[in-house]
C-alpha cells in the first residue's frame, strides 16, 4: 500500500520528507558508517545534532536566552508529576485550569506533590467551551498556574495566552506546540510530548525560565530535577537519541516551510475547511464544541445517526483516510490535523465526507 | 561510507538485519500506509506488535508467569530512583553491592528514597575485581539487594547469580541482558536500559515478580508506580513506540540466531579472542581486570605507552573500527562487544591490534 492520509491523534503523522530522510540515512548517518541510533550521545556527531536541534527550536519559537530548553523522557504524564516536584515547595499550592481529559490527568498526577486548587473547570459543560478568564479563581500566592493549551480528546483550544499576573504560567502544549507563534516570555514553563507536532513518542520538550529552576528544594533523585538536566544539557543520562534526531529533522522541515507563522496559516486553512464542511452539512455532521474554543489540531464530530459510524469508518479507511475514530470518551469521529497533515489530506477528508453524506442522506 | 565495526559502549551497535528491516518498512509498516511511529499505541496493529515483543522476550529468557514484563521510559537512571520508591517502604533499608560506576550511581539516586547499606564494594580496588560473596554484609531485613551484573566502564561482570537468601535480588542488567541464559526466578526484579542489547535508547525493559508490586505504598504519582504500569500493559501513558518496535525486531533476530544460549557461546568466543590477544601481546596491550571478573561485553585495555593512544584511535578509525576510546574514568581503550557485534568485528579488531603493535613495537 502507498502512504495514506493519517488523522491519528498521536502518535501522529510525521512529515513525509522527514521520514524519507530518516529512511535514507538509517544505516549510515553523516557518512559515519553507523546509524544515528548506534552512536554515543556524548560523541561529537550526536552532540552537534543535539545543539542544532535546540538552536532551531529556539529560532522557531524565538525562545529568550533566559529559558532553558530540555529534551527529556517520560511523556507529558510524567511531567504532570515532575512539574510540581520542581516548581512547588512542600506545602505550597498551585492553580489548575481544567478544560478536558488532559487537564484532569495533570491534576491527578500533581496531587501527591502540591495542593491543587482547581481555579476553573468546564467539566460541568462537558468541556465544550473554555471557562471565561473572568471566572477563574486564581490564588496570587500559587506556585504556578497550569493549563492545557489544546485538549486532544475534547477538541478545545486556547487561541490566546491568558493573563495571570506574576504567578508563573505553566502550559502543557503537547498537542499544539509549533502550530503557530507563541510569546514564550509569557510563560514560566512550556512542555510537550513529542508525538503530535515534534516527532515520535518517548520524547518530551520542556522550555523553562531559568530562575524557576532554583525553586527545586525538596529531596529527590537528581534524575527528577530539571536544574540538573539543564546543567547537563539534557544528558544527565542517555537521552532518547532517535527522538531527538527526528525532532531536529522536524525543526529543519518547519523552517523550510516558513516557520510557525506559515504553519498557523496552514493549520487555520485546514481547520476552516473541515469545520465549514461540518457546519455546512445540513446537520449530517455536527461538532458540539463552541466556535470560539474549537481546536485547529483536533476536530471531533459526530454523524447525525450513530448507526452509520461503523460504515463511515470502514469506507473512510478504504478511501485511504486513517484513524478517524473518535475517542471513546466523546464518541463519533475525530480528525487530528497536526502540522504534518497537509491541506490535501483535509481536502480529501472533506470530499469523502460530502460523498458519504450524499450516499447516506 | 559503508558500515563500520562499531564498538560503542552505548547507544551501541544494533543487528544489521534489524536496521535493514526497519529501513524497508519505515514509511509503510505492515502495509498500513503509515510508519510504525505514526500509529496509535492503542490501535490493533501496535498492540499486536507490543504483545508479540513481550511474548518473544518471555520465550527468550523463559520468564515465569508470575513475573510482569514492562516496557518503560527514563533510562536505567530513572529506575535507580523508582525501584526504591516502589520496593521499599518509608524508613526501610536496602543492600547495595557496588562494583563500578553504575552501582555508585544506583546508590546515589536511591538515597532520597531508602536507607542505603553498601553491603559490599570493590571501590578500594579500583573496581578491578568483584567483592567475594563471603565478604558481603547483607541485612536479612533489607527491602532488597541491588547489584549491577555488568559494569560497562570498569569491564567487570558477574558470571553467576549471587545467592542472597529470601531477600529479593534486584539486578541492573542494562549492559548484559540477553547476552546469555539467566534464571529469572532467582530475581525479584531485573531491569535494563535498551541501548546496549535491546534497541535504541529511551526504552527500559523491567521484569518484576508480581507479588513485589504490592509493596508500593508511599504516596506518589501513578506514572511512577510499577503496579499501575503492569495493570495497564505498559500503556499507562504513550510508550516509546519506536523503541518497543525495534526491541521486538531484536527479540525476533535473537530467536533466529538460536536464542540466548547461542548468544552466550558467541559472546564467549568474541571475548576470548580479544582477551587472548591482549594477554598474548607481550605487554603491548594490557587489561587490568582480574580474569574471573572480566566482562564479556566491555573489554577495557590500555597500551603500554599512553603516548600511542591518539595514534591508535586515529588508525583504528581509519581502519573502520569505531568508538574504541575508553571512558575517561579509566582511560585507554574499550571495545564493547554486545550481541549485535559479530565475531568478524572482534577478529578485525584483533588483526588491527596485532598490526599496530608490530608497527609500534
Amino acid at each position: 500500500m502507498s502512504r495514506v492520509w493519517n488523522f491519528s491523534a498521536g502518535p501522529a503523522a510525521m512529515p513525509q520528507a522527514v521520514l524519507e530522510r530518516a529512511q535514507r540515512e538509517l544505516l549510515d548517518w553523516q557518512g559515519c558508517g553507523a546509524s544515528v541510533m548506534e552512536l554515543s550521545h556524548r560523541g561529537k556527531l550526536f552532540m552537534g545534532l543535539a545543539q542544532q536541534a535546540e538552536a532551531d527550536l529556539r529560532e522557531l519559537l524565538a525562545i529568550p536566552d533566559n529559558y532553558a530548553v530540555l529534551f527529556l523522557q517520560g511523556g507529558a504524564t510524567q511531567h504532570f508529576a515532575q512539574i510540581p516536584m520542581n516548581l512547588a515547595g512542600e506545602g505550597e499550592s498551585a492553580d489548575y485550569v481544567v478544560t478536558g481529559h488532559w487537564g484532569e490527568k495533570a491534576v491527578s498526577e500533581a496531587r501527591p506533590y502540591v495542593t491543587v486548587n482547581v481555579a476553573a473547570s468546564s467539566k460541568d459543560e462537558n468541556y465544550l467551551r473554555l471557562p471565561p478568564r473572568a471566572s477563574w479563581q486564581l490564588n496570587p500566592r500559587a506556585a504556578y498556574v497550569h493549563y492545557t493549551t489544546n485538549e486532544t480528546i475534547h477538541g478545545v483550544q486556547f487561541h490566546d495566552v491568558p493573563e495571570v499576573g506574576d504567578v508563573p504560567l505553566v502550559a502543557d502544549m503537547s498537542s499544539d506546540i509549533l502550530s503557530g507563534p507563541v510569546d514564550v516570555s509569557k510563560f514560566g514553563l512550556i512542555y510537550a510530548g513529542a508525538q503530535k507536532n515534534i516527532g515520535p513518542s518517548g520524547l518530551v520538550v520542556l522550555i523553562v525560565r531559568r530562575d524557576l529552576l532554583e525553586r527545586t528544594t525538596r529531596p529527590m533523585a537528581r534524575i527528577f530535577r530539571y536544574a540538573d538536566h539543564a546543567a547537563n544539557d539534557s544528558m544527565l543520562n542517555t537521552p532518547n537519541t532517535w527522538g531527538w534526531y527526528l525532532a531536529g529533522l522536524t525543526f529543519q522541515w518547519l523552517k523550510e516551510q516558513g516557520g510557525v507563522a506559515a504553519m498557523r496559516e496552514r493549520n487555520l486553512a485546514k481547520a476552516t475547511l473541515l469545520y465549514d464542511a461540518i457546519d455546512g452539512s445540513g446537520g449530517f455532521y455536527r461538532c458540539p464544541v463552541e466556535h470560539a474554543a474549537r481546536s485547529r489540531m483536533n476536530v471531533p464530530f459526530t454523524l447525525h445517526d450513530s448507526a452509520l459510524d461503523a460504515d463511515f469508518l470502514k469506507a473512510s479507511e478504504a478511501a485511504g483516510l486513517l484513524a478517524l475514530k473518535g475517542h471513546k470518551a466523546v464518541g463519533g469521529m475525530r480528525a487530528s490535523i497536526y502540522n504534518a497533515v497537509p491541506l490535501e489530506a483535509a481536502q480529501a477528508l472533506v470530499d469523502f465526507m460530502g460523498d458519504f453524506a450524499k450516499r447516506h442522506g
